[in-house]
């Protein structure tokens, strides 16, 4: 985050949809930039998007608030402050209902269809739903899509702009997300005049860290992700089971780095990154084993979960609703006088 | 109406898009219902649906503002009472936005799509622009669909329950309307437990009433509509510019009756029918002259317009003004309160 100094007088929006605790991927991914947008930005919005968790995932939503409370203890845990950042709940904030109705008015359905996260995450709904009904054409999947995903675009220009965000740390793969938003503003400003600024992407050059397993994405429903809430027993028996090269059997035999998830989670959490290249270069040549790599990744975690676990146990479920509470109400009029500000450039 | 005595207890819900001044069809097709309706349910609810007309009209708020206002005299001068009904601004009712994200995630794009109501009125566009756009194809008109457009089906559901309506006077073209809303209170209900009530469509048999050029559609745009605000000049004029028999020239020749707007306007507005009923066959025998019946509609009119002229004379903006106030506050109360029993059946 060398570019640091640019966000001072800049409003940053970020969140999570409360679908599981935050895992080690979710830390390198996105938290890290927050503890970095925190101190640079004049003020950090995190969004905990209780209603897209309800619908993507069709989570009840007592379910939906126990995930609150855990990603919230994540949040300050990893070091984001409650005085520096406004931790609220997206559920709370209903003028953002408001807000998304006006900005149907100015988009079309196929606005929506064609946006490139939208069509892929339609993609893979039909792909996952074409291993049980192999007649369905693409286009009917299409059409099975529950109304309130397709809005999500929508609700998130809503989101954005609503708390007047100048940028919105992103991946590659939000880009189309963020530029709906801005031609909602657009389309806003030409048809009612000046009112909503537009908002800039700040890309995250990180890459997904890969689960246990090796597979490209950790996450709590295939069980092969590091919590920053998981116990050292916890952590321990992971690491040990963490995905390496399945060739390298014997200590002296050459290893793979590629796809060797040990290597990966050093790279990201190992304090000294040239000491990483040296072990790199003795495992591929041979006489370095998975075991001392483990010991070592393990410990390195532990180092940097101890601290962590430290400051959750410090942080009651009261603290996080009168965190959520003095977020959300925060939230809440800033969200309200932007509708009002809309309004009244539609002349409502 | 004779089945009044049924709707002793039920709450009706009706509504106009305030894009221009009332005419005679609104009159025949939804007024006289609503007249009826004010004396034999327990509450009456008239909308003024002006989100609507923003987007469907593609219409200014000051030019809606300016319709609401004389909607509102119209309701008032044919004889809808403030005391027995609820005269409200549907932009003034914020929860229904709320209301309708969350039916939202009850629903899928194919609900909306293939709504017949829905079709039909994308056909009509389709057809409309495909004077402009010969190469477009239907599928992609219907990509082109306004987002607030498509979601009508569901903002109208939202409002049927968000006042707890037993009972919505429709055309039959509307019935696919009133089923999708009674499908999302019954997905609701068995999601969320029993929370929200079905409602029931009466069915008007009412047909529309012509244009005064013989068109099928009365209307402030095609200008061949005969407003309840028309000053005696203008209905005279109107009268006179009738479409009769274009082949009936001289009163000795037999005349038409089917498609002759004098004999339909006659039927919906002259006291006595048998007497209607002999002034056809004489026109039909011979002998009869248009002129005659021109005369004969324009008392008939003139004698029922007069005194809600009369009423309308007595309307001021600041009446019209204070109706709504009080009108729209009730209904806020009680949209929030079904907002509040809908958010407390999902745990929100």
């Amino acid at each position: 985050m060398n570019e640091c100094q640019d966000f001072r007088h800049s409003i940053s929006l970020t969140g999570d949809r409360p679908t599981g605790p935050l895992h080690l991927g979710h830390y390198v991914g996105s938290l890290k930039t927050r503890l970095s947008l925190q101190d640079t930005c004049s003020k950090q919005f995190i969004m905990l998007a209780d209603l897209q968790a309800m619908v993507n995932e069709n989570m009840g939503m007592s379910t939906i608030k126990s995930y609150i409370n855990e990603v919230v203890k994540d949040y300050i845990s990893v070091g984001l402050s409650p005085d520096k950042n406004v931790i609220f709940t997206q559920s709370k904030i209903t003028p953002l209902h408001e807000i998304i109705t006006y900005y149907n008015t100015l988009i079309t359905l196929s606005h929506l269809h064609h946006n490139p996260t939208i069509k892929q995450e339609m993609e893979d709904r039909a792909t996952h739903a074409g291993t049980h009904q192999h007649c369905v054409s693409n286009n009917d999947h299409n059409m099975s899509i529950n109304m309130h995903f397709l809005l999500h675009p929508v609700s998130q220009a809503a989101d954005i702009t609503a708390f007047n965000a100048d940028v919105v740390p992103v991946g590659h793969d939000q880009l189309p997300l963020i530029h709906l938003a801005n031609d909602i503003v657009d389309k806003f400003n030409i048809k009612f005049g000046q009112t909503l600024k537009n908002v800039k992407p700040i890309l995250s050059n990180t890459p997904r860290l890969s689960g246990i397993d090796g597979r490209a994405k950790a996450s709590k429903s295939l069980n092969n992700a590091i919590f920053l809430s998981d116990t050292t027993d916890i952590v321990k028996k992971k690491v040990h089971s963490m995905y390496t090269d399945p060739d390298h059997i014997h200590v002296s035999q050459p290893g793979k780095i590629e796809g060797n998830v040990v290597f990966e989670y050093l790279t990201a959490f190992y304090p000294n990154q040239e000491h990483i290249d040296e072990l790199k270069q003795n495992y591929t040549r041979g006489g370095l084993g998975d075991m001392f790599l483990k010991n070592m990744l393990f410990k390195t975690l532990e180092d940097f979960l101890g601290p962590i676990r430290e400051r959750r146990a410090q942080v009651t479920d009261e603290h996080v609703s009168a965190i959520l509470d003095t977020g959300s109400q925060i939230a809440f009029d800033i969200a309200q006088s932007t509708l009002e500000r809309i309004k009244n450039s539609m002349l409502l």
